[in-house]
């Protein structure tokens, strides 16, 4: 168990821990690229990042009784009501969390943090917030993006944040089984630290990997990079152990079971709301013997997401198939460093030879494909992966692009926070559809967003990749950004993401593929899994929380 | 859409249609074999099928209103009250409803059976049997053997049984996607027909698949024989239409999807608690190039578990891991036919160079392990399985008896029903569990199984294989017969069964791998799920039924 001033927190007002940074330096390409895309100047001065004497934080709310009763449940250093702990828990890490606190708009915060040192102290906290009527929060690495965390704004009962991260622990590997037994706040790094000492990888390579926890990929339904091979985080999952109002639910670490309407499903992206993951049985796979990403280039987005499609239907089983839309690929090509082995793949000689074979240097898309477990699967894989590349009019361009791929591929959201500090707000959609409705949806979400930018009167700019292939589809990734107007960022943000998340449900897509629900998605929700499925959703929520007492607010009102 | 009349259904009294029946001439292995398992004498001639004239079957007891809605809803023809439709969808097809119904033990029976044609027809009976509060039964294929078709013996309502033959089309292939929508009411070998005409397989095969629908797999969280590369049913689903009292449920066909606690997840299993499924989108695969199954010998159960949990382990995609125990394989060599090529492989020369090799041949285990793809893929992975096979101490015994499994795998209820006229109840209890709690829970099933069979004074028999591998466990599925006292046959069968479903959830199985809950083996749910598990179930199936109309009484009271 780790000690509470141990827990690790991202800065409150932006992605990351202090001192790391994005950096345009030596990145002569980048400026000119974002001109032309959001026509933001890289080179004024970032915005100086507020100090907490700026913000307005509300003062605790929570009663003297509670609050004692809370500390006899977890010892006094283990709750915390200082403004520091409070405005870290108040928001996740959207672009709207980002603007609304840098707007010192904090109409709620929790009244209290508390950390729980194991299982049984979580018991105690909850017994004690629901006997005080209060609001509980799990927190876990707080890099949410969906509005999963904050407090509702008129909430009028005092609110917790329950901060797992001293619940960070390895504690069993069944390896007969391939079986790990982890604690819900345990970190990415963390996770694959403790296994990868005994020979094991998780294989659950998110996005915010290097600040979210078990617990909260679960409560999301996280899916990673490499979830081609090991699955998202639903199919991982095996066992749970979850604290709820009545009683401690356990989900038993069965491989498949028929045991009525799936309760294990019904934790998964249950956002806090059927209570508190403390922890997971999850299924581990030895190190694999390779280990190689591969880039390629398609000569149009068509024949990348074809080339995708066909590897999805072969014999062949990568890891990883990934692959950039043409704008996508030009905002790669202009982050890459003079220096970088990236270069050589742009390299003059290549582009020339690409353009003689009749490609549109413009509609390049890069692509990258994973390949893991022993050397001759890993030859057999790239050889049928390669020959349907080919097929597709796409080539390899070898193993320095998936390298670079590989080491920076934790640090998009450093980008977004340089770009916000120069005026430029960044945020993502994702969604999974069947193959036959990507196209389609890609060219109608471009259109909606287009046509939103226009309305706000901002050049606005949207990419996608293609991050997830399954048998019957793929999910797809966009990010768009803007250059915000500084006085309304919030509503201009919203009218973007808003049509774009209306094109996603009206071109057969689903409203999220891996980041939740939350109060971002939520107004789609109905649309998605219909009024039946909300209400179904509902029922059991308020079954195990009649009270409104975890996370109310969230994924439905 | 197939007309009324045309609907298949099993004959009341036993698996399966008329004039199809397992014979054990040209078996001569099989007599002796079942004398020393369960005592019962082959020759004796079987009891006579009862005549329908010898049941007594309570009058109908829906209300002429009720009948005429029903008729205003669906035709004239298609509502029955006759006894022969009435009974025949009484019970499935367990041993306890082979025997109840052969002791003439009718308590209750559906007061008339409802052939919708299609989804607008089946929401007018919704809608007919909530206003005059009706109780309302899905019913596919009949082949259920967890008690989940039965009305409630108490029951005071009006009793509808609604058979979904009739909805049994392929309406849409979408061929990009592997995606295939189905109705629900479709049998597997018509999904397999209408699939395969354009070149496609759905590739679920449990053993029920001649006589079981799509709609009844998802209801009951099917696995099939070649789940280990097509998935469980429940991989297998991606889009539902399921007509509740307040809506229709509308699942959309996406990959993958983050949109809180899975409603597709909460359908599946439902057992009919949740609304009547019409359709599903499920996701198929083009007919294989090659598919091969072969069998393997295995000098120990211990060596054959441990090569499947090794082939789970390796880049080894195999479509079908299964290992027989000892005396499944003791009973399989048994049934072979005289004039069959399965004779071949228990030739006496090879048993003689067995016994030479060491091995102990009454511990010999029978497995086969299957293959599909192109024809490299099929030949590396028949490689890379026979080096594993080989590294613990197992064999190939080539294609013959592999041809012979793909022949008969449907045929083992038919065996049952077989033995049921000679005196001997036999049934199934199937559950999943870690590798590394197989062998224990083995040697406790069976320790429970004979305690059971001494305790109630009979000769008894189990045997298990594993049928599916998944990375992280397997399921097992056991087999076992006695000889009943034909006074008690009930009671006897209870205390068989009890014993060995309470040493599954003793030893970290859980109550069953893809037969669904019911009303056999909802006693054990809490002890499986947990009690908040339950909770959870319940609040779910109150929210969407509140007035208990949907199939009450399964999976929970």
């Amino acid at each position: 168990m780790t000690a509470v001033d141990d827990v690790q927190h991202m800065k409150w007002w932006g992605w990351g821990v202090d001192g790391v940074a994005f950096s345009h330096a030596d990145k002569p390409h980048l400026k000119p690229f974002v001109v032309h895309a959001v026509d933001v100047d890289l080179d004024v001065e970032g915005a100086p990042a507020l100090s907490l004497d700026q913000l307005d934080v509300p003062a605790t709310r929570a009663p003297d009784e509670l609050l004692t009763a809370l500390r006899t449940a977890v010892g006094d250093e283990a709750v915390r009501t200082d403004d520091l702990d409070r405005v870290v828990h108040t928001y996740g890490k959207s672009v709207r969390d980002l603007l609304r606190i840098r707007a010192n708009d904090l109409p709620r915060v929790p009244d209290a943090v508390v950390y729980p040192a194991d299982e049984a102290q979580v018991r105690a906290v909850v017994d004690a917030a629901l006997a005080a009527d209060a609001v509980l929060i799990p927190f876990g690495g707080g890099s949410n993006i969906s509005g999963s965390l904050q407090p509702e704004p008129a909430e009028q009962r005092p609110v917790l944040s329950l901060d797992l991260g001293r619940l960070d622990q390895l504690l069993d590997v069944d390896e007969d089984s391939g079986l790990a037994r982890i604690q819900a706040g345990a970190l990415g790094p963390s996770i694959e630290r403790q296994l990868g000492a005994r020979g094991w990888t998780l294989g659950h390579f998110p996005d915010s990997f290097t600040h979210s926890t078990l617990g909260g990929w679960i409560a999301t339904r996280s899916s990673g990079m490499q979830s081609d091979k090991y699955g998202d985080i639903a199919d991982i999952t095996k066992g749970l152990r979850v604290v709820q109002p009545d009683g401690t639910l356990v989900v038993r670490a069965v491989p498949s079971t028929s045991t009525g309407p799936s309760v294990r499903e019904m934790i998964l992206g249950s956002e806090g709301r059927l209570g508190i993951i403390t922890e997971a049985t999850v299924q581990v796979h030895r190190v694999p013997e390779e280990r190689v990403v591969l880039g390629y280039f398609f000569p149009s987005w068509e024949a990348g997401l074809a080339a995708m499609q066909a590897i999805s239907a072969s014999d062949a089983t990568p890891s990883i198939t990934r692959v950039s839309d043409a704008r996508e690929t030009q905002f790669s090509f202009a982050t890459r460093k003079e220096s970088s082995g990236i270069s050589s793949y742009v390299s003059k000689g290549l582009m020339a030879f690409l353009a003689k074979r009749g490609w549109d240097l413009d509609q390049i898309c890069l692509s990258f494909i994973g390949y893991e477990g022993g050397p001759k699967h890993v030859a057999a894989q790239k050889r049928a992966v390669r020959a349907i590349v080919r097929k597709h009019g796409g080539i390899v361009v070898g193993k320095g692009p998936g390298a670079l791929y590989d080491q920076k591929k934790f640090d998009t959201p450093y980008i977004r926070d340089f770009l916000l500090d120069r005026g430029a707000a960044a945020d993502v959609s994702e969604t999974a559809a069947p193959w036959s409705q990507l196209l389609p949806l890609y060219t109608e979400v471009r259109t909606a967003a287009d046509k939103a930018f226009a309305q706000i009167g901002v050049k606005g700019w949207i990419m996608c990749h293609l991050s997830h292939s399954y048998h019957s589809g793929a999910c797809l990734y966009f990010t768009f950004a803007f250059r915000h107007d500084g006085v309304g960022p919030i509503g201009q943000y919203e009218v973007v993401k808003s049509a774009i998340q209306q094109a996603l449900v009206d071109n057969n897509g689903t409203l999220s593929h891996h980041h939740g629900v939350g109060t971002e998605h939520s107004p789609w929700l109905a649309q998605d899994i219909s009024e039946p499925g909300v209400a179904m959703i509902s029922g059991v929520l308020a079954a195990t929380d009649p009270g409104r007492n975890l996370n109310p607010g969230k994924i439905v009102r």
